[in-house]
């Protein structure tokens, strides 16, 4: 691929850091800016050697850029983008690390239509606990998923160009339209953290709540670890995929009325059956993808 | 501790072959015998070291015997106590490894009512991925906890017996009424589990499972894990402790439809509330427990 003379990384945190670290470790990239809404945070990302400069404004920013990834939440995409939209040069590649895809590219298209041959959508499957710049390593990447949705204006070289960028960090890449994406994700990710969520802060407020979490054990723990999530990403996840969370909340929930009339019928024959079905489906899952499942999302 | 002369255990599986071999670590047990439902398994179980011989009627095992541990599934619990009770012995103490408490103390008083003052319920908050025999092993129970949950019929000596049987095992011993402790497991284990049977299992049965499968990441892989728990013991469990389940059950729907109507509303604000309210407890309870929780329960 060819040298990335410029990159303009806005939101350097876990995800943007990481990319940065990354393309450097591949060599494939000469400069790199970082844009972002917290001076402490881009003065901690220089310090580290992550960035070579951080930028206050889009226009010294977005000059000679050939790159620009936004990895900020998503719920931040709208505004950056018409703060950016002005200052964008003709044949500049624009992607995103965004968790939600539709919303994103309703932003694109709001504001950066006179660019949407070179603005190409993507969401890297990847992520650790801690989030922030100081949790970036350049091998966050290496064999994961990221999921590329081109829009039909898209310039196969701008396509090619982030495809490339992603590759170069170690991903694997599939393409995917926007709708399937958030309707997948809205399955396998967002409403398993919105449960996580509702589970604990459910626990959290009953008045024995000293005593559940005293004898709560592994399962528990396991279970709950997504609760431990940024509020203000899944916030901005949620609202942006809500159409999509919605409809998988509803099917949840209808397979939770099934449970609850299997438990109150005592029904344990078709109980043992749906577990039976659930743990195949879930160690086969596991033999599968399991060992190579990223660290989070 | 007195020596065990003769201890006698019920479902040599993981919990009851990893009490035989925590007490043999300790030499706090001269011999031990095996009953189950598999001779094979038993016959493994001998083979391996974990009991010194597997017998088969329920009169020699019980001759002499000081101690018995009943590790069978719940489901189990009336017909073995109802085998057992014609040739219990005065003074020989009975206790038991089952997750629920009311069901197995409901069997005690039904079948072992002449004995009611050694029989002392327990339930061993420990476990692992795999079951059986093969997966037994003698630190499982290291600063684990054993919620004894004694009967007001229980003579002291009977429940301290239990007590440093466990302790002898290297567990942590708490007591708790049984109505308490059903409640307390149904909240932090027995609805996760249920939540996660459900989650995978309304999945699996899509038309794109296979799609949604191949983007779960690690998220989905902690979430589902207790998936992956024996179909049986939960099945057992649930029906067992069902009437605590389903109050739990019903306290989470009201919980999602709250979580529905701020989806719904696109109401950010709240939402992020709560999320950041979840993440704090679950944080909190990850510093105090998280280290120590046990593997599995």
């Amino acid at each position: 691929m060819a040298l990335i003379q410029k990159l303009v990384i806005c939101g350097v945190g876990l995800i943007g850091g990481s990319f940065a670290l990354a393309l450097r470790r591949a060599g494939a990239v000469k400069r790199i800016v970082g844009v972002g809404r917290s001076p402490e945070s881009l003065a901690r990302a220089v310090a580290r050697g992550v960035i070579d400069e951080a930028v206050t404004d889009w226009r010294s920013a977005l000059d000679g850029a050939d790159l620009v990834l936004l990895a900020m939440p998503v719920g931040q995409m709208d505004a950056v983008m018409a703060a950016m939209a002005p200052h964008l040069r003709p044949g500049t590649v624009v992607t995103d690390a965004g968790s939600t895809k539709r919303d994103v590219i309703e932003a694109v298209y709001r504001h950066l239509n006179a660019h949407i041959a070179h603005v190409v959508p993507a969401h890297p499957i990847a992520g650790a606990e801690k989030s922030g710049v100081e949790a970036a390593f350049a091998s966050l990447y290496d064999g994961r998923k990221v999921v590329v949705t081109p829009l039909p204006e898209n310039e196969p070289a701008a396509i090619l160009r982030v495809r490339e960028a992603w590759e170069a960090c170690g991903a694997v890449i599939h393409e995917m339209p926007p709708q399937d994406h958030d309707r997948v994700f809205a399955a396998v990710s967002h409403l398993p953290h919105l449960l996580a969520f509702g589970l604990v802060h459910d626990l959290a407020g009953r008045a024995n709540a000293e005593q559940l979490f005293g004898f709560a054990a592994s399962g528990f723990r396991d279970f709950t670890r997504i609760a431990g999530s940024h509020p203000e990403m899944w916030r901005d996840i949620c609202i942006a995929n809500r159409q999509a969370v919605l409809a998988e909340l509803d099917q949840y929930l209808a397979e939770l009325a099934y449970l609850r009339a299997l438990l109150l019928s005592g029904d344990g024959e078709r109980l043992e059956q749906l577990f039976a079905e659930a743990r195949r489906a879930r160690n086969a899952w596991a033999e599968q993808y399991g060992a190579a499942a990223p660290t989070a999302e």
